[in-house]
Parts: structure tokens; C-alpha cells; sequence
């Protein structure tokens, strides 16, 4: 639906309401299609939080609750945004799905391979759609690398990277150990803890899914520095989180094999001081394209230096320019809104638009789960000095040949 | 010794003459103190080339040989620069150690694991030390990074990664079958080939074998594409070439732990249209560096943009002018010369200097089969579906507590 014209109305719950629920529950409550009906998060003061908000911006009083189980045992909702820590998406998703809730969840990594089955087996039992609420999907260069993948500009493609490389130390080390979730994954987990950011966007450019799957993945892990290092100076405040053993390592890299022979690599990168990067890469027989250094080399049409012993790199503007997607020349138009540079907004209307016109999700379930399976088979390799190990296929088979249901400007599959 | 200062001649073989040996045989010839008596190749032409060439440049007319073994087995020679196809190098520099000839061997990799422990076994026996001529290890940019490691700049290291990439396709595939050793290793390995020139550098920023090893390692290849379709596209002169399969993936990522929990990635990236880059990241508790944007960030140091939501890069060009080695200053001033921005020269005189003086050589035997073996044992991790393989310690202990025995200039290692 053309951006700033807007449905039926769709009555929503939302859970999770602490730094990053609190925000996307603003960016809900502004759109004319949205009735947010129920609220919860544990701590009281997020939810009174919350609902003076939406009383400030003349919204009804939605239901509120401490417990989630009240938001999903109520009948006035069609679906539901889960936005609290991430080892609680899955069974508060497939508490929605059981009781015919359309679930999206916020990002995250996975607890075992057991839920993204389990998952699964919801979905499919009770016929209820999900979602994973991946921006970096929606992302502005991600949908314009999108296009230029399809349209043949790197060629073959062989080789792709990405990375959540991004300075949490103050972050994760600043809260206390009871409210601040992610802080108990760093510091008693070891894994890709979080993979989806890189790998959605990745997992579209190689038909992940669509002709083409994961196969196996190794990881490793560096010691882990960082964090320790940061909380033995900062937090003299609280002794047991300035002397706490940190297990998640400073880098992890994990390694993934595809069907169709392309290799992926990712790279965790939260606890060492260095500038935030997606650290995307795309290489295929015809070019090359890095996001660390803006550039790009395309062969026969990339400029050729005569004097210079090999090919050089050329500013990746052009083609940013050139390639940009359909839908963020309109959303351009339009005007981008929300957090995260603009993607925030795409991938909500995404999700609400599906819901109103009964299409199916473009991030769906096998989606959900193929991506967040990598932080409990990389946790699984470290733990095992690197071993390989085998990534579910959680399509049984569907993968061979299954194209993308979505339909409009939201779809990203083939 | 000063740069521009002689000592006394030494008598010098040289073995392999094809591009790049033609080519660093005439760097040899223009150094005062070397006296080039013996020098071989397989092929005639080579050799008349390179005879050739220092009657032009006058000097004496060294012995001459189509048979690596001639010049091997002559008593007026007390060093040997062996520059033949990677393959070679191990038994022709094991023949030299046994005729009591110091052997100078250029980068490559390994054939097995055996000829690894034949070469440390056979210098231990007969006391004759090996060097390798990794060039890199002299290169400016390296020698600036090492010393801002050594100063802590980057705190405690966690995570180094460096890369051969390197566009070669038109290298490797235009030469015939038979000439090019290199263009076998492509169409019928399937390896790190050629891991020495990140691998060298980054040994010294982690003091391998100086108190630290490399513990094991995992690697993964992509599928090989780049180079069929080149040869398909530029060699139908050659069909045996243009239809010829090609083993070697385009791209393959080793990983590597170190005993003192460092992580290593090396990238051998050589068959896709891109950019030169040695892909170079160092990172510690306070930093990092990278090479493809130039650019570092240093806690504490880099400039803080309050109006920014993170940490932003810098560029490094400050840093490298501060913490440049004595070395590059002295050499600076000097006026570089030779090829590979000056380091080939260095990595000479560093030869040539031990030799005069007596003193061990800076890359030695450990270092040379340390860094090269990886080679070996990355192929066998990717013929194993990515399983991790241990990296054997080449020094049998004594990497616990060795220092550098290399003295002046030229000492890399502590």
C-alpha cells in the first residue's frame, strides 16, 4: 500500500516494553491503522511508562498487565509485537500461535535447536503466520544490494560477510545483573549471540530458503578481554559485576557452507572499542563490494587506471544512486520516519499490511528460525573446539522449491 | 649494518630463475657484498636470461645449470636463494642444509606436514640455519603496526586478520600447464596456498613461538568459479585450459586459535575481480586498525563527536608517521629501493647481514614451517568438511620460553 495511506484498522498487543519495546511502541502508536489493546512488560514502571505515553498522544487506554499471559489469553487482539529478552520470544510466540495470535518477534539469536522447531511446529500445526521483525532487511543500502545482486551486478555470487560489529561494553556492562537481559548473554553465554541483523539481509541475496540453504557452520571465539576489562574499571560500584568472569569472547566468527557452494561469514564483535559496522561484503565472479571502506570494484565497468599495477577501488555512491529499491524511492518521497535511520517503519508496515490483507508475511517462519539456529550451532561449535556442525533444514525439503508467498513492496524472497 | 654500508662478500646460489626469481637475482647482483657464483633453472631460456642480465650489469659470469643439484653440490657457495615453485623449496633447501649450504627460501606454502618436520629435523641435525624471505614482514606499513603492538597502542590483542587477495586470474590463467607451477596449485589444490605474507606479520604482532602458538585451525573454501569462467571467456585458445576444472575455491577463510586466546582469520581470495589488500585487522581491549579504510580508532585517543551515537573512525595516517620503525626511518632516508614498495631489499640484507655476521636469522626455521604448514593443514580441514586440525609445534616445547636470537636491525621477534 502506497506509504502514509493506511488499512483497516488492526488491534494489536505488545509485550516487552524496555528500552527497545518502549520506542517501536511509539512508532506503532503513530500510525492511524494501529489500536494498540494490551500491554505488559515484568517491571510496572515500564508499563505505566508506556501508557502515559499513549495517553499523551490521545491514544485509548490499552489493557496493561505485568504478565504476558494476560496480553495473550485476551480475545480483542489479532496479533501481537514480542519485544523482551530474547529466550522468551519463542515460548511467549508460540503461546500466540496457540491461541490464534499472529506473533512478530523482535530480533534475537536462539536458545536451542528444540524451540525453532517448536516454532515451527505451531506455525504449521495451527496454521498462525509469524514474523521476525528484522529491519536490516528494510534496511536503505541492504534493499539497494538486494537489487543489485538480482540484476547481476556481482556476477555468480560466491562469497558474502556481514557483522554485528558494534560497542556494547558500556551497554551491557553499565545495568544491573537483575533487569538487563542482555547482559546475562554476555556474560554466561559463548555464541553468535546475535546473527540476524547480517545474516537476513545475506540469507536474501543467496536465495536462503529459495533454492538454496545453509548446510553446516563452524565457530570461533576469541578470549574474552573486553568487557572484563571494561567493568574491573568502570563498575567499582558493584564488585560482583566488576569482578564477574565474562564468557561470551570479544570475536566470534562462525563460518557457513551453502548448498550452492557460497561461503557466508560472521562476525560478532560487541566488547572491544571500535566504530559500529555491519561489516558487509558481496563478492561474485563479476565484482566486489565492501561496506567498511564504501567501495566497490566491478569488472569492465569499474575505471581502469592504466598506470596502476592492479584494479582499484571506486566509491560505491553511483551505484547506491542507481540500484536504489522501488520502495525507498517512495519512501524517500514520503519521508523516512522511526529509528534506525527509517527501517523500523518499513518493517512494522510490512507486518500490519500483511495482517490486513491476509498475504503472507515476507519474513516467515522458516525465515525466523534458519536465522536464529546459528546462535545455538555456533555455541555448540565453540563449545566443541570449533567443530562443524549441521544446520536443520527447517523446511523439510520445501526449500527445493519454494518461492516467496509475500506479495506488494514489502516482499523480499523470490 | 647502516643501509648503504657493505660487509664482506658472501658467495651466494641462486636457484630458480623464472619471474620472480629473475627479478630478485637482479636485486642480489646490485648489492656490493654478494657475489652470485652459481644459479640455475629447469629451462635454458631462464637461465641465459639471467646471464645475460650480469654481464650487463658487470659482473663475473657465476656457474650456470639447467640442475638445481649442480649449484647445490658446489663448495664455493655458503648461502642459497631458492626461488622455484613452492612445491620444491622444502626438498632442494633440505639438500642444501646437508651439503652444509644456508638455505634462503621464498614464501609459498607446504606440500604435507612431513616435509615440514624434515625441514626443522634436517637443520637441527647438520646446525645450518633456514631463513624465509617473507617479504612482508620488512613492509613499512607492518613494521609501523608491530611497533604501535609492541607499545600497546592496541592493548591486550584479541583478534588479527590478514588476507592474500589478490586478483590472479589473468596470472594463473594465461600462462600453459606446463611453465606455470602456480597454475597447477590452482586447478588441482584446494588450500590457504599461500598464507605467509598476512601470516608472517601477524605472527610477530602475537609472538608466535616467542610464548605463544597456534594452537588449531579451521577453514572453509567457496565454490570455484571465478577462474573457469575466466579461462572460459580468455583461453578458448587452449581448450585443455578452458574447459579445465579448477579445485581451488575462490575464496577460503582460515581460522586459527592461539594459545593465549587470540583468533587469527586468514583469507586466500585470489580467483574474483578485486582490489589488491592484504586485509589486515588488529584488535585489542583498546583499538583497532584496519587496512581496506585506512582507518583506527583507539579508546582514549580518537577523537570523541559528541553529536554521534558512536564511536567514528579515523584515518590512520598520524599514527603511521608516529610509531614508524627505526628500520623504515633509517631506510627512508636511505631512499628505498627494490620491489614491493622497498621490503624485498630489506628482507635480503636481513639475510645477508646474519650471514656476515653470524648471527641467527630473523625468520627462522620454526617461524618458516610454522607459518607455512598452514597451507597443508588448511586443505585438510576443507577436504574434511571445515573439521578443526591441530597445528603441530614445530619447536617441540621451547616456543614456552624462546626469545629472538636474531640480533640489529633486522630482529623481529623478542
Amino acid at each position: 500500500m502506497k506509504l502514509g495511506t493506511f488499512g483497516r484498522k488492526v488491534n494489536l498487543g505488545v509485550i516487552g516494553l524496555g528500552h527497545r519495546g518502549y520506542e517501536q511502541m511509539k512508532l506503532l502508536a503513530s500510525m492511524e491503522d494501529v489500536v494498540i489493546k494490551a500491554i505488559s512488560d515484568n517491571y510496572p514502571d515500564r508499563v505505566q511508562r508506556a501508557l502515559d505515553h499513549l495517553k499523551q498522544v490521545g491514544r485509548p487506554a490499552p489493557f496493561a498487565s505485568e504478565s504476558a499471559d494476560d496480553v495473550l489469553n485476551r480475545k480483542d487482539i489479532e496479533a501481537v509485537v514480542i519485544m523482551t529478552s530474547w529466550e522468551t520470544h519463542f515460548p511467549l510466540a508460540i503461546k500466540a500461535i496457540k491461541n490464534g495470535i499472529k506473533p512478530a518477534l523482535e530480533v534475537g539469536g536462539s536458545s536451542s535447536v528444540q524451540e525453532c522447531w517448536d516454532l515451527v511446529n505451531a506455525s504449521e500445526t495451527y496454521q498462525v503466520p509469524v514474523m521476525m521483525l528484522e529491519n536490516c532487511c528494510y534496511g536503505e543500502e541492504e534493499l539497494t544490494l538486494l537489487n543489485m545482486v538480482r540484476q547481476g551486478v556481482f556476477g555468480e555470487l560466491v562469497h558474502v560477510r556481514g557483522a554485528y560489529e558494534h560497542d556494547l561494553r558500556e551497554e551491557v556492562g553499565k545495568g544491573d545483573i537483575i533487569r538487563h537481559y542482555r547482559q546475562h548473554h554476555f556474560l554466561t553465554r559463548n555464541a553468535e549471540l546475535y546473527p540476524t541483523h547480517e545474516l537476513g539481509p545475506i540469507a536474501r541475496y543467496l536465495d536462503i530458503n529459495y533454492g538454496n540453504r545453509m548446510l553446516y557452520l563452524t565457530s570461533m571465539s576469541s578470549k574474552a578481554a573486553g568487557l572484563s576489562a571494561w567493568m574491573k574499571e568502570h563498575r567499582q560500584d558493584k564488585p560482583e559485576l566488576a569482578n564477574h568472569q565474562v564468557n561470551q569472547g570479544d570475536v566470534v566468527v562462525t563460518q557457513i557452507m551453502c548448498a550452492n557452494g557460497e561461503t557466508i561469514v560472521l562476525t560478532h564483535d560487541c566488547t572491544l572499542p571500535r566504530p559500529y559496522s555491519r561489516g558487509g561484503r558481496i563478492q561474485g565472479t563479476k565484482g566486489i563490494w565492501m561496506e567498511d571502506n564504501r567501495s566497490i570494484y566491478i569488472d569492465g565497468r569499474s575505471p581502469v587506471n592504466p598506470d596502476h599495477w592492479t584494479h582499484e577501488w571506486e566509491k560505491d555512491t553511483a551505484y547506491m544512486e542507481e540500484y536504489r529499491s522501488d520502495l525507498w524511492k517512495d519512501y524517500l518521497d514520503f519521508g523516512t520516519r522511526g529509528g534506525h535511520g527509517g527501517m523500523d517503519y518499513l518493517v512494522f508496515r510490512a507486518f500490519i499490511e500483511a495482517i490486513q490483507q491476509g498475504t503472507a508475511f515476507p519474513i516467515d517462519v522458516y525465515d525466523t528460525v534458519t536465522w536464529r539456529v546459528i546462535t545455538t550451532l555456533s555455541e555448540q561449535s565453540i563449545a566443541m573446539g570449533s567443530l562443524p556442525v549441521a544446520i536443520p533444514d527447517f523446511t523439510n525439503g520445501k526449500w527445493l522449491t519454494r518461492r516467496d508467498e509475500a506479495v506488494g513492496e514489502y516482499k523480499l524472497g523470490r
